[in-house]
């Protein structure tokens, strides 16, 4: 978690920029003898790839992933980890040969050109450069490898807010997120958002949204007090991801409502004798070590800054102007982090479970 | 930010559990040449220490810190950093010895007792041990250091929400918050708590809170994309302090419901020609960068766990029990958390004013 | 292993100066439920404190440590880890009150007045700060937490030249060892040394030395490629310890004269099928990772630069001085260095111990 | 310095077997604004490279590298560093098709298929896969951008031993290092190496060698204790190259045989009143932190285990064999060493350059 790298044991550091030739990630420390191919991490890069739906960018990346290293033939001609880094890359297709002359001394209102210009006093402003959701192609891609090492557990993100309209949870099923071009697990609600987004899309406009990632069937015992706890780490993951403003875990802000009585979660005895909560205020985690319930957590994604209604800014030369950002982008860039949030979830917990065999075997 | 260490240059590892003989902390990286004694730190201690009202756990600790190394006289006989390591101490003074028969062996709800217990088979159960809020006593202390690094800084912590009772943000005044037991920037907010609180405490029963830190006068160009972002760290610090359950930038998860157009924060050119931010959805922040504008960061903290009402739970030995924790607890747990944020707030700033210093200069 | 903080999953940060009120360190990522009391260490630091024979410094430093956190008692009434940091001091007993004028203000050559100083513009200059080898007591404290963790290794420290000096391996007794003030496994030379020793301490002079430490019972596949080799930790461990000039793996430098077939450490099989090796060149290290032979690592230190001849050198104003150096110091600084370099090949070993189980399970 | 990672702000991560698709590297937390080009790092690979002579092997690799990312036109429309990631890329052009039958089963003597196989219970065995040199490629590119860091800084790498022929200090010639195969900078010498290498090579042999590597003109307060020391670095650095056993600074282990009054470098003042040191026992290095004296580094390398006399070892199946290893090998490996070893040193000053400034502005 210090530059561009992001993990303890499971670590992945990404590289590359939004139209440079490719983009990449070394991920380092994962265990050997893990069967591992193109096609465990392939699926998850098209859950998040542009173009799928009309909600999302028109850009068109195919990103296709290669294992340039770290795989290799075991005994049975099964292609499988060795425990050296594997190095993921995906070349850049879609890079139109543009003018990019006003953008390249403009500074985006809500885009990170004004604070990379300002800070390095250099920026790659074609699509944004490094400040780029590209960058979270590699993150899904590094959470490919991360789901093999935790394969017992399921990991579930659906996207249970858009503007305004929030699901009704009671409605949710699992099986419907798949079906609608949200991730949305409220059938009802994602016809709600169709009509919606081209509404918002038409106006050139965007909307904010909020996603919900939860993990299912975790052992007890991840997490390590006091400054790699759980919900420090994942929070730190979320919010990691380009445009995210917010995070909660279990009842979240809401908690600051509540009293000690309906926050506790209460502890029975299955049939199995096994303790099991009443209740999941905790959102799975206690003291910063999971707890055995599932792990939710939620995160704010704001609309995407790029619309077609002119806005007040500045540009380089300390001129003010009016900028209107053409091209192709995500009305609801919220759609897309679904999957990079599943992923960064499957990261945290793949590292955890690493550093929790360290120090407890 | 691994186990028991925050930080990437300017680094604190805290030690020491609640019923100890003392709880301490070693600061690492901190620049040579600032004046320190213990009179820059202890007064944010005496903020956070037990005590100060009816409004917080009458445990009786005086929190008086000591400094055991890094600091040295300098030419003008002036006590000076030295660029070693400073370690900090805190002995415990109220450790009554008391029987811990049930606590022992049972699992309080809402506290890390089953999650330590599971994870490491031993915990020390005097007082939640590690799992203390006592350790933040130490982040406070850090954070007296971190402050004298970014002296330009100014940073504000302000309870704004206790229970379904929210400040009235347009009463904001600064000089309110010390002048009540709550750190509320509300003067009516903050008489309408005192009863509240006296109300919920004769219950025997406790309420969450929304803490509200803000940074002012914070230089452009502090963070590191894409994994040392200034918001994921601050996401990072602030979620790891206790109780914490949602950590929000700026318009926060309010951004879900904006439009591109309502959320892009314009910007204009002052007198001077600087450019200036016509409102700050960002909270200060852009691509993970810091804009120049007020840093502003939320997180709510659950309600205590420890309440006189029973709550049912079970123990080590796989019984069925129901659990009332008496003693000495703060209804509103939140409070107190407010100097510890800005606490962490100063360290993230401390820590990436160092970072920013090494790459560009 | 950065800054003041050693190791990747075992580390320990270490403070205090030589003059302070204290020493002491912090050990994180212990595994939980090891038997540790004051026991287990002091032994260890008996062996290194001065004034065991007229060999050292007469400095009168007890070395008593005192376990500050991070231990409990179990179900069974005995003292173990509970996985949170082991908080270890050391009071500082013999600060004589003096005048240190010159020395505040001249750089002694061979020390580390001159470089702390142009660095810092400050240091504290008594008894050498925090450049003084006192700190290496919290090394041998936290090595003695790191032997718990492998318990089944035995490591075997010893002096094996002293000047021109050097033991014959023929003589080589594990049982001498403690036989002698010098840690000398050779008891031949042990005598020689002791008249030779007497010589340069009464000549106020000082004489460097060379340290062999040797662990066996060491499992197969510790070390991490490609940059935690074991080596490579091993040679940072050891590089960091005050005064020490170079580090030597197996062959070490005399692999430079080496043929191909000469190196080479062939295999064969034993009578239980378990391959051995027949020559150990290696140094138990093959491509960064154990072997299970023998590790073997030898390093050079240089004498005490604080002698009774008079030394030019020059002062903080830019004056010429000619510096002597009174006061209690090593004649042999490499003798002290002997429990010091079997603690950095314990926290190594266990470090490695705790990676190698994250990894590979 | 932890798994394929090295380096603690001037960081960069390896990737790539011997024979997989390509080897590369990311180099992360490079200052913006640099001017880089291929033509930056080309030259050093050039001197590594295998075939430039036949003294080293005669694989066939061009060693082209490619940058990914990380660079961009600055307004002069000079290419510069943009602060973010550097990705670099060599494609691995020699992968013979073979059949590796036997290697794939057998453990060579020296190297490191015994370990790697019996740590992760697999391998990429095709020449020598991770654990093969062809990995300080991707240093050397590395420390190509560390050098544009510290630009005023003079690296000089050369062999100053070959088995058991040591140069003649007296001749060192910087001029000559380039003169001859070997990076010799002693012209007499270079020529016996010449025929004594040629009889080495035709008798299927390898021989060890000793590099020595000075910087010069480093500005005085680079390194920071306790755990960054400067010579710690540099020795964990150097002792990560592959086959290297041993390293020394300044005095290096002839440390041992001096007393304090001959080890101590002593201090006068030169014209301009700037402190000279009158020797350089120290290696450039006091308490860890570099006293602006040249930092002079050695260390060896044994000699290649790849021979083509036969040595006893044993198989994957617990079956005794005799190896023979046929191939295009290095006859003295420590050659090409010696531009890996100046890059590495280029590496840790440059971390070291951007760490002192963090902390001490």
């Amino acid at each position: 978690m210090s530059y561009n790298l992001f993990g303890h044991l499971f670590k992945f550091m990404t590289w590359g920029e939004s139209h440079g030739p490719a983009i990449g990630c070394v991920v380092d420390g994962c265990p050997p003898n893990i069967p591992l191919t193109v096609d465990d991490i392939q699926p998850f890069l098209d859950l998040r790839k542009p173009g799928t739906s009309r909600h999302t960018t028109q850009r068109r990346e195919q990103d296709m992933v290669k294992i340039l290293s770290g795989v290799f033939e075991n005994e049975d001609g099964q292609q499988v980890t060795t425990g050296t880094p594997i190095s993921l890359m995906i070349e850049n297709m879609d890079q139109r040969s543009k003018d990019y002359g006003e953008i390249k001394n403009q500074f985006r209102p809500g885009h990170a050109d004004f604070t990379y210009q300002s800070k390095y006093g250099i920026r790659d402003y074609r699509g944004g450069g490094r400040s780029s959701a590209r960058e979270t192609a590699m993150r899904v891609a590094a959470g490919g490898i991360a789901r093999k090492i935790i394969a017992d557990i399921k990991i579930t993100g659906a996207l249970v807010q858009m503007g305004e309209l929030k699901i009704n949870y009671d409605n949710w099923d699992d099986a419907q997120i798949s079906q609608n071009p949200f991730f949305c697990p409220d059938a009802k609600m994602a016809k709600q958002w169709e009509d919606y987004l081209d509404g918002i899309r038409k106006a050139g406009s965007s909307i904010g949204a909020i996603i919900e990632v939860r993990a299912s069937n975790v052992p007890v015992g991840l997490g390590a007090p006091i400054y790699a706890k759980l919900d420090q780490d994942l929070a730190s993951a979320m919010m990691s991801i380009n445009a995210v403003k917010s995070v909660e875990i279990g009842a979240g802000d809401h908690a600051a409502n509540l009293t000690g009585e309906q926050n506790a979660d209460q502890i029975r005895l299955d049939d199995q004798g096994d303790p099991i909560f009443l209740s999941n205020n905790a959102g799975g985690i206690l003291g910063g070590i999971s707890s055995g319930q599932d792990i939710i957590i939620r995160f704010a994604v704001k609309p995407t800054s790029s619309i077609l209604t002119k806005r007040q800014s500045v540009d380089k030369f300390g001129k003010e102007v009016d900028i209107l950002t053409k091209g192709r982008h995500d009305p609801c860039v919220g759609i897309r982090a679904v999957p990079v949030g599943e992923a960064m979830m499957a990261i945290v917990l793949a590292d955890h479970l690493l550093l929790n065999r360290a120090q407890c075997g």
